[in-house]
């Protein structure tokens, strides 16, 4: 709660400074035209590049993509047909190019990286984050990734091979090699001097600088605003903080737990001695958590991998397997229908509000289920509490069933003016209801304790035992009441 | 790709200082103990401190809280009951209790802010960042609200009614007033000075220094790691990036959209005259990105404000708005299924096969429905690929239902040996999974382009259209072909 800084304002009324990055008006247009309101690529700006690219007119280009970030560019690459892509890349220089393939999407990256010089290749690498760098080294075919590697300078090269030695969705993978160390004996000023020094070899950004112990194991972390701000003759030690150390082995999305549950905007990476190996920042986590969340939306509908191939044929096979299980679990449920054929032939209007019972229990069973699914992934779901929210939940199904037995019962008495079929439909829905809670709760907790993950395969389960239990509740009560 | 710096490790072998924040060994283990080693609270700590509640002991308390950090004091309070929770609360300072209250659940929180004094609370706020104190101030009861901001200084009053001026769910509400800004013609050691005596009204943690002309408006950004290795001498206005400016009623949910898309870790958020009013940092944005990944999931799903209110009542309540919808959805089906009673009456065989089709265009409709609403929420759907998904999205849905108009065919044959029964089946396979598919990335278009949200009521619209069609198609067939 401090600084409003209008002093500084007040300081600088009477100068006034042309700055380096002031731009000339036409450009400032052309970034009001480039980006909408939002900040996402507008998309009259693709055909003033594809026009420019077409025309072969250089300079026009440097102006249009010099209003670009980027990030712009790589969205850019996603409107623009494959050839224009490809003239695009001799127009970008190594360190942009390198910050456009690492935002790419797969599919845009694979076809541009394969026309990309392996000697361009290697320099924008170079000029990348080693975390960036050993992703696009990993999605390059076998042969380019051979000249590629051999055009780096050995130790970029020994970098990437390092990172890619862990395995993939873990903190080796997520994590740069860049960090900026320094031994705990040493004081504000000798690290600022050093870092000084020392700029051309530091990372681009970073945020803490690791205090570390002979051995190299980190022993607390200085952030740079506070470096900023402590007089010189401080030693380290004084106002280092104390660090949340990341194994290099932890899983990607138990990193962005951490990240998110203490607020990290960096923290040190270390190798099973303890001794600190890279660090991983907070980009990286925004990243994951939206990976993981989308991986979690997508699974629970059964979408598995989506854009990895985004071809026609490649949805349709990777969305096949999952129907065929479901189209099992159908004829399952369809099977229990068959069992009160003979109930069906004598009372046709069985077969009318067989249906509902059905799907209500599918829609009350994935409403909890998406609560329980939610809160093992943000580890608000755990063992100590667990039995609380299955009371909770099998008590809010119930009361929804009563509730739903009573609106469906009357629906029933008016549209077929048979108060039987009222009980029997009303007391269905209390039982699948009430099932369809225990599932949506069980069945994910169970899969989490299994050590599969919950929201894979939860809702054909789920679905399955609200079909045969509805259909089974409904007409199994049909059969026994009315006949 | 830099400084691998052993070297450091080297300068340092032969000294060994005993640093400041060594712990002796009693209270590592407690720390280990503390936390598993995922960093979630180990259930066996609770018991712990409630029975250190319980017997009034302070000292041990005390060893017990000092091995947590705010957060996981957070999550304890979670786990502990509602007298406990009370009891705990005098023994944490200002500083703690603030950072605990703001990491507290919804439900947890009201109740626990009913039982801090209100000068308590005061100080408490007057710890916090003013984004997170406006929070908790918005989740008081009238009373207590008053009482609190009574309590407390009037600049930091001030402070959070400007915040709670803003509107819920926009850049204002997200930022925090605090922020370090410099004029344009400052160096980067007059900067470095300014910030060393001023350090006690500083911001705890910042990245970024803003550089500001004489109107107050941010023309660049001096990220802190480029003044810490950066000459004294050098002007701010030539070490400076451009930045983002964030508008201060813009939406969080666009706010978030564009951090991750630059990878920013702080932005300034500006009046709409242009003048610096506060800044965004990329921890509050984690948390963002988080919640309206949830409100999808959940909203897909029919759960709206999961956890507002999490009492038995409250979770029937919130859900039952949903199932009814649901059950007008059935009962409409059910009604298609009604016109075909007579058809049903004469080969209730078609009762046992009817949900089939349904069923399966339902699971294939929220398959893409899951793709359109994600591709919506990270801008990959746009007007201008509109088409190429629709097109894509159509021809899968159209070639998955040929596949399983084959595969169920066969399964028709086999089961009930009537060739007809499969023809029938299958064509009303094929029909329901093309129109699934169209449902599937029309709707939340469409939603999307009256500005609602595409995932609040898509899975409705969308089950209505593949029941309907589904019972349609196959009874309807059904009663042409067979009769």
């Amino acid at each position: 709660m401090s600084r409003e800084s209008d002093d500084l304002a007040e300081l600088d009324k009477t100068s006034r400074i042309q700055t380096q990055n002031q731009t000339p008006a036409a450009d400032e247009d052309l970034e009001d035209l480039a980006l909408g309101e939002d900040y996402a690529l507008n998309p009259e700006y693709v055909p003033l590049v594809a026009d420019a690219l077409d025309r072969g007119d250089a300079e026009r280009l440097r102006d249009l993509l010099s209003a670009l970030r980027p990030e712009d560019i790589a969205d850019l690459m996603g409107f623009l047909s494959p050839p224009d892509r490809e003239e695009l890349i001799p127009h970008l220089d190594p360190e942009t190019l390198g910050e456009v393939i690492a935002e790419l999407d797969t599919e845009i990256r694979e076809d541009v990286l394969e026309h990309v010089p392996s000697a361009t290749l290697a320099k924008a690498l170079g000029e990348m984050e080693s975390d960036d760098a050993a992703d696009v080294v990993d999605d390059l075919e076998e042969d380019k990734r051979a000249q590629v590697l051999a055009a780096m300078p050995e130790v970029e090269r020994a970098a990437i091979e390092t990172t890619l030695g862990y395995e993939e969705e873990t903190a080796g993978r997520l994590m740069q090699r860049e960090v900026v160390a320094a031994p705990q004996f040493w004081s504000v000023g000798q690290t600022i001097d050093h870092l000084r020094a020392d700029s051309e070899d530091l990372p681009e950004l970073f945020f803490d600088v690791y205090v570390v112990d002979p051995a190299y194991k980190p022993v607390g972390a200085a952030p740079v605003s506070h470096l900023l701000r402590t007089r010189r003759d401080v030693p380290l030690a004084q106002i280092m903080e104390p660090v949340t150390e990341i194994p290099v082995g932890m899983d990607q999305e138990e990193v962005a737990y951490i990240f998110n549950k203490y607020h990290l905007i960096s923290a040190p990476v270390v190798e099973p001695g303890g001794r600190l190996v890279g660090q991983i920042t907070v980009d990286d986590i925004v990243g994951v958590i939206q990976e993981e969340t989308e991986e979690d939306i997508l699974a629970l509908h059964g979408v598995s991998d989506a854009g990895r191939d985004a071809s026609i044929l490649g949805i349709t096979r990777s969305r096949f397997w999952w129907l065929l299980v479901n189209l099992g679990t159908a004829i399952l449920a369809s099977s229990v229908i068959a069992i009160f054929q003979g109930v069906i032939a004598k009372l046709a209007v069985l077969a009318v509000l067989n249906p509902i019972v059905a799907s209500m229990g599918g829609n009350a069973g994935t409403q909890t289920l998406a609560v329980a699914v939610r809160a093992l992934a943000t580890r608000e779901l755990t063992a100590a509490n667990a039995w609380r929210i299955i009371w909770r939940e099998t008590a809010a199904g119930l009361l929804n069933g009563l509730a739903f037995a009573v609106v469906m019962g009357l629906v029933t008495v008016l549209w077929f003016h048979t108060p039987m079929m009222a009980v029997i439909i009303g007391l269905a829905m209390v039982i699948n209801l009430f099932a369809a809670a225990v599932a949506g709760i069980l069945i994910p907790l169970a899969l989490d304790r299994m050590g599969y993950d919950p929201a894979q395969s939860a809702v054909v389960f789920l679905t399955t035992v609200t079909d045969c239990v509805g259909f089974f509740s409904f007409l199994g009560l049909a059969a026994l009441l009315l006949f």
